[in-house]
């Protein structure tokens, strides 16, 4: 059976000496993070996604949730760990005091994030889906519905849902058919089906607040006659308390590749009363809110997934004998060596590692822009880092899901035929994995979404928002006895690619939008690779400075070892990993012509 | 319900008109096959694929095989569609006409092959071993041994398996436990428990004739005192009857992430009764004869289970109506396009496509090399044949698998959600082609086969098998006015490139192993890519020469459609993924040292 520890060192290296996050006392929330209450929340967290959620990863894909008369029952003991969950404060951890949150900072609720997904992704769905939920209203709500909702919803004594979806529409919202129409008391009338609801019916908490995404008769056509409803399971009374339930309910829950554990509903709304969040009209951008959120978390679930498919195939790799190392025997007194000393596990072991902590950097850097663009007392630093989150955004989500879906298959790879079985857990990361790829966007819509908005917003500002720390880093880093040939060079050249493959994909999709369209997938790709030598060289620069300082020495159990591995990892990166970029510019340069070649009916 | 249709027709296009195979009446078998008997076998047996073997892809996953006390039951349909299949005669096809066969050519096996695993794979693995279990018998047998065993396995009235593995022992056999003591009748009793035995029980044939090694006590140590035995389920009398049941039983299944249809058993040998094929101690001979046989079978299962996730892609991609072209509505008396229209849902189609092409005409050159190896008059012939098998065998089977998991995968993609529900059987097609880079050699041993074993023979005599035609090629195409440009000069720039990194590689493999160990799995993958452009170099030509004769007209189905797409596919491989190679050049040229430079405490 798996298992799982919190990568505490490792989150802690990047925190604290990558991202100086004890710099930003200016921040709110941050004040109060002294390097005892990051560590506190770091091991306690950690331990707890060890010891309680990890342990029901197995068990939630065996038994998966089940579905009775409209009642969905989730695996043995999700519902007591959830309660655990709640009690600890960890679902509460990063939001707002107003409303019995934490106030700490994003960039913490990232950490936790990754270690609840590496643990268990089915599990960590259900409080995930309500922090999209908490968003949107927090965002968007009225006072008295945030009043109505926040606090529950921030205790976990509710859970939240998203409902976009329908059977006839999932990218192409406009086609949208769920009506709301109006009441003479102010609320909607709900009626439509929704399907692929995560989380959408469960036992786990006393109400469900689902954020429905319906049209009002007579609005405008498409997508900008979308708006988006808060649509309670059980209606909530003035006072709080749970009123009569809702005319709504599950109508059935999907078999999945993965994910067995989260339930995965068709929703079916019957002339449910739904109350108007935001303007009439202009939905999609409330919704946007949540999805930005959940694109981002989703991300982490590849990162998650990523790591501790990693953890075990490690030990796979050091337990498992097989074969000699090619120059000799490095343990004989065993009748094998241990498959580890082989170059091909090891260029597997670390295709996964400089994977991991790379994106590890990359999300929790940007956790800590989404700080910045929340709480920076200056309101130029927050538009920066508003710009740089929705540039990375669907960036992150798309690359750390097909390199955390790539990384668990590798995981797997290493423990041969046992990979293959399911008592072994690896093929559950697998199916698991899977599912980044597609939900809240699927990755091929976030490559438009990078080429087609992001890269024009503001004549390329956003974009810019990212050149201009990296070009400074690569002059400032250039001439470094340590990591200006290693990794710095490697990363300048990358990043002059990258530049000039911008223009041409900005040159050719001004003419011909079919150029940026098929571009965009190797185009984000391209980028991802270089955001990533860009805080692997960053990495490596703190690394080598720290151990010009001796290396240890400051308690946090950080030693020379640890820090000559980064530099280590980050080399391989530039070595095994970043060449993609050449062969990327090469195939975006041949253009869309033959990729639009064939007629339709040659398919 | 996912779909199958057999591509009989590009099946021909490679038969026909790229390998030529009607040219070659001077080989056994082949002046029996007249272009009718072709277009009979492959209509026909396709027929079959699709409408008897597809349909019970889809109730094997669901149903599995079940285990009760040492039996196994197959999934509904299996052992009728099994039967079927004998009686067609499919399983006999390419077998010896001495014990039963057609002695068809292996080329048409290969195509066989590829529409059955389309179909089904874990139906498709029952007559695939017997294939293995015969090939060993044919060709290390006594005749004996032959006589009682071939006819039976040629009919399909008994199967076939191979037994390697043991739980502490896969890749590394010299470990292996499972012992053969000889008896006073020249018998062997064989003790020992084998593992992951595909087909190993079940109920679909009266007798399965088990291949197994085994050690035989006092012999020399590790793999050089291996032996291979045949261990039948129920002995076999001399006139061909079957006796008592031997000492061996199931005594277990995998439950697996795919292929459930097929029994992975767990096989017990309590003193059974075996008898030596083949040199005491020489088992790994008998055995790499049908390994080889299974590695390239095992490719082709890539190929196939490709094109069917292909198929249905297509289908979803014409019907799905989402979203307009980027260029504006190409279908605007309808809610939206379908899919097809964008670039990024191309380049996915694009993908598979140029894949599944291109390896179906590779794996053919493959079948038609087998034939050439097997009886080509002229021995030089043989013996040139013979190693450019022995070349291509390790990169057809990593390859075609690691692409066919990442086509399946791709496929999934275009399905968005829908792909991640088990009813739209595209997920099958994800668990299933996940076990073809595993078995038989996992992927990362096919690469260390190729640089450590097949370079250094003969002094890299087998890859000159592979360099001289590709010069040839290169050399006599170059300044053709449809090809010379498009598809010549690419491959001839990634050809050299290859060729510099092969010298790179043996260079620096000779001074340190594990810099060959380092490069393994890249430099396949290079060779493959280099490989692929040169059949797809070679379509292209050929379709560029019937384009100038007109086209059609030799009712062979083909017309200028079909050649026009032929040029733009190969066009697209080109543009979109033979410039992998650029990478894969880069990533080897950085050697081993950061592959290898943490400490194994460090993992």
């Amino acid at each position: 059976m798996p298992t799982y520890t919190a990568p505490v060192k490792d989150l802690r290296f990047v925190l604290t000496d990558v991202l100086a996050i004890q710099n930003y006392d200016n921040l709110p929330g941050f004040a109060d993070v002294s390097e005892d209450i990051v560590n506190a929340v770091l091991e306690e967290s950690g331990k707890f996604m060890q010891e309680v959620v990890q342990p029901l990863n197995q068990v939630g894909d065996r038994e998966g949730c089940t579905w009775t008369d409209g009642a969905v029952k989730t695996p043995t003991g999700f519902k007591a760990a959830y309660q655990q969950y709640c009690e600890a404060g960890w679902g509460s951890l990063t939001a707002d005091p107003d409303y019995g949150g934490q106030g700490l900072p994003h960039v913490l609720g990232f950490a936790l994030a990754e270690m609840m997904n590496a643990a268990n992704i089915a599990f960590a769905m259900y409080p995930g889906l309500s922090h999209g939920a908490y968003e949107a209203i927090h965002k968007h709500g009225t006072d008295e519905q945030k009043q109505l909702y926040l606090p529950k919803l921030v205790s976990g004594d509710w859970t939240g849902t998203m409902n976009l979806t329908e059977p006839h529409c999932g990218t192409d919202l406009g086609l949208m058919r769920t009506k709301a129409e109006p009441q003479e008391d102010g609320t909607y009338r709900i009626t439509g089906t929704k399907i692929f609801i995560s989380a959408g019916e469960h036992d786990m908490s006393e109400n469900i607040i689902h954020l429905v995404l319906a049209k009002i008769p007579g609005g405008p056509e498409g997508i900008k006659g979308v708006s988006l409803f808060i649509v309670p399971k059980f209606l909530v009374n003035a006072d709080g308390s749970l009123g009569e339930r809702n005319a709504l309910g599950c109508g059935s829950i999907e078999e999945k590749m993965g994910i067995h554990g989260n339930s995965t509903c068709v929703m079916n709304y019957d002339g449910a009363t739904g109350y108007l969040i935001g303007d009439a009209h202009r939905g999609m951008r409330a919704m946007f809110t949540m999805m930005n959120a959940a694109r981002l978390g989703v991300g982490i679930q590849g990162l998650g997934v990523a790591e501790a498919a990693y953890q075990n195939a490690v030990t796979y790799a050091k337990d498992r004998l097989q074969g000699r190392a090619l120059k000799g025997a490095e343990a004989p007194e065993k009748p094998a060596d241990p498959i580890i000393v082989h170059p091909d596990v090891r260029r597997m072991l670390m295709n996964i590692r400089c994977f991991t902590e790379g994106a590890r950097a990359l999300a929790l850097w940007t956790g800590l822009l989404i700080d910045f663009a929340a709480g920076h007392p200056d309101p130029e630093e927050r538009q920066a880092a508003e710009d740089l989150v929705a540039l990375l955004t669907p960036m992150i989500k798309s690359y750390l899901t097909d390199t955390g879906y790539e990384a668990a298959t590798t995981a797997q790879q290493c423990y041969g035929g046992h990979g293959y079985v399911r008592e072994w857990g690896m093929e559950q990361f697998v199916r698991d994995a899977r599912i980044t790829m597609i939900y809240e966007g699927a990755n091929g819509i976030q490559a438009l979404d990078l080429v087609g908005r992001k890269l024009p917003t503001g004549m390329g500002r956003l974009l810019r928002r990212f050149f201009h720390p990296v070009s400074q880093f690569i002059e400032d880093n250039m001439a470094d006895p340590v990591i200006g040939k290693t990794c710095v060079m490697p990363l300048a050249k990358a990043f002059a690619r990258f530049q000039a493959t911008t223009a041409q994909v900005a040159e050719a999709g001004l003419k011909d939008p079919n150029e940026a369209g098929a571009a965009s997938s190797d185009y984000l790709r391209m980028f991802a690779l270089v955001a990533m030598a860009y805080v692997w060289a960053r990495m490596a620069k703190v690394a080598a400075e720290r151990l010009a300082d001796g290396g240890d020495g400051n308690g946090d159990g950080i030693d020379r070892a640890f820090l000559e591995n980064k530099l280590k990892t980050a080399q391989y990166f530039m070595d095994r990993v970043l060449p993609d970029t050449a062969a990327l510019g090469q195939k975006i340069q041949a253009g869309a012509a033959s990729m639009m070649a064939l007629d339709e009916a040659a398919f």
